[in-house]
């Protein structure tokens, strides 16, 4: 159906249907000037958006509109994942081209709905406009910490170690495989589909805070949306720190290594480069680290894998492998000469 | 001077410069994954969003960045005000076609600067994105009202008389300026720039919502974006009750009066149909009404007009004349019939 058959309010009222517009804390959703909203005593509120433009973040016809819908909740669900928070409110502003189906956002708002009931997201209010010039996507999510238990960047002391859930470079990977195509003319592999997925639908690690933060001191965490090498940087820059990462201890996923073999990449660039994973990386007193692994897994089943330890500013960020040779690791290389802080070879 | 000279990093904080970014209630604001914020004991939450899009909202070449900044938190600010609201934070997308320089966003961000520096507004969150087919400005404000303070559109009783803040329809006017240009070849006159001024510099009225509720019971309240027709259509509608208007009671300026007579068009129409004054509709129990108009007036030096009462659903919407002549009013002009809803003509 033409969104021009249905007008602005039909659409809204379309779309409004498909998605939790209220529930705990909506006093007032969508339909007046703005929500009114009641946040839970004792918490701190937390907010934070990302906005989502076609040709630049997505191309259209590489993911479906409801993996369009989830991820760009997911992104911003991650990044209240990574302060320790719980995600309680969505606005959606939404720049629609007029030729476009109702039946796409249709699905675009079941992929959101998907996400927003996986971790009681609510959606209170938003913008419906058009843009001739193509889809654009920006939610702004709202959550909620308890008064000063927000986890900041900047708290990573020397002697920490750094955990990080899940697989890194999944995520990279699969867009590699979106970009290129399967190769040979052949269709994708299953485990081909998984790193795919991994790009498309990330799955925003909310519970593994929560299951972090219960069982440890947290002392940073950061989600996982540049590489991990850009979030251990902005970690160790906020802390003024350093830290070594053991090159073997990050986790690569088996089709990672396989994929990344047949392309003759090391795979170790994308878990450090790719961005995207949506994984949490995080530093945590070397008392309590292994305590903290373990209750990830054991909550959530994510794995949880102890990479690296901090050091002292002066260490610099140092990538060290099993024979213990260490080289520098930059946002984008590595250096092969530690000190030559200049030198982006790879 | 060129985006791509400055990067993702160095636009940031250049921008993060020309605004206000800490402030109270901002425990953590620009810089980690989300904005930790506290909000005042006692209040709810109020959240809204709005997105302007190039070719859309507006034309690069019809405003100045100075006034789209101004413009596009103005426009939130006054759904906050019309909740009886105070506006706290802003989250700002900005969506940058490539070639901009980066003056023009300094400019962008001063309007912005102005508005929530005499709004008490704090920047503390936002995402900075390429868009190479047009700038995007989406903008999410919070605010607080104390708890059950917000005005809802719903809640208009049969005998409550109907008020507005300042002029109406100055902004359609000046927008007509913006795009016929000026008369003859001459440059806009001063009271024409006074209406495109009008369109492209609203000034939410926080402050007279707040005289407002101090001074009396508002039942109802709206910011008028959509034309004074569409906006107490909201409102009637909300509440399940109609309304009369005062054709001559309806506050008009006399630079749109002139402008309006030039084109050949009735001023009222701009009044009814035009949107985007930004000012406020309210309905206020007869017995309350005068009262609260004069506190408007009085604390904040803006008109406040009694221009209508509020009656039975079954009355509809009407416009009535100082010679006692009666027309019904749709969302986009007037039925010359009363009681022919159907009919739309002018």
């Amino acid at each position: 159906m033409k969104l021009s058959e249905l007008g602005e309010f039909g659409l809204i009222e379309r779309l409004r249907q498909l998605v939790p517009t209220a529930g705990p804390g909506v006093i007032v959703g969508i339909g007046d000037d703005t929500a009114v909203l009641e946040t839970t005593g004792g918490t701190q509120l937390l907010a934070t958006c990302d906005m989502l433009v076609e040709g630049e973040h997505f191309l259209v016809d590489r993911l479906t509109p409801f993996q369009l819908g989830w991820k760009a909740l997911a992104v911003n669900v991650s990044d209240i994942a990574a302060m320790a928070g719980l995600p309680r409110f969505a606005l959606i502003s939404l720049g629609i081209p007029p030729h476009l189906e109702a039946e796409y956002l249709d699905d675009l708002y079941r992929g959101l709905a998907a996400l927003a009931q996986a971790h009681g997201v609510i959606l209170v209010g938003g913008d419906t406009v058009r843009s001739r010039r193509g889809l654009v996507v920006d939610i702004t999510v709202l959550g909620e910490v308890p008064k000063g238990g927000a986890v900041l960047r900047s708290g990573a002391r020397v002697g920490d170690l750094v955990l990080v859930t899940g697989q890194l470079g999944d995520s990279a990977g699969g867009l590699e495989f979106l970009l290129q195509g399967p190769a040979g003319g052949r269709g994708f592999l299953p485990q081909e589909v998984g790193l795919i997925k991994a790009h498309l639908e990330p799955r925003p690690r909310v519970r593994e805070a929560q299951a972090a933060v219960r069982a440890g001191r947290v002392t940073a965490m950061d989600d996982i949306s540049d590489g991990l090498a850009s979030e251990i940087r902005e970690i160790t820059g906020s802390s003024g720190v350093g830290a070594r990462l053991w090159v073997e201890r990050i986790p690569i996923s088996p089709a990672l290594q396989t994929a990344a073999r047949a392309w003759g990449k090391p795979a170790l660039d994308f878990a450090l480069f790719g961005g995207e994973d949506y994984e949490l990386v995080l530093t945590v007193p070397p008392t309590e680290a292994e305590a903290v692994a373990e209750a990830i897994q054991k909550e959530t089943g994510t794995r949880a894998s102890l990479i690296g330890e901090i050091l002292p500013a002066h260490e610099g960020l140092q990538l060290e492998s099993a024979d213990g040779s260490r080289v520098g690791l930059t946002r984008s290389g590595w250096d092969h000469f530690l000190g030559d802080r200049s030198n982006q070879g790879t």
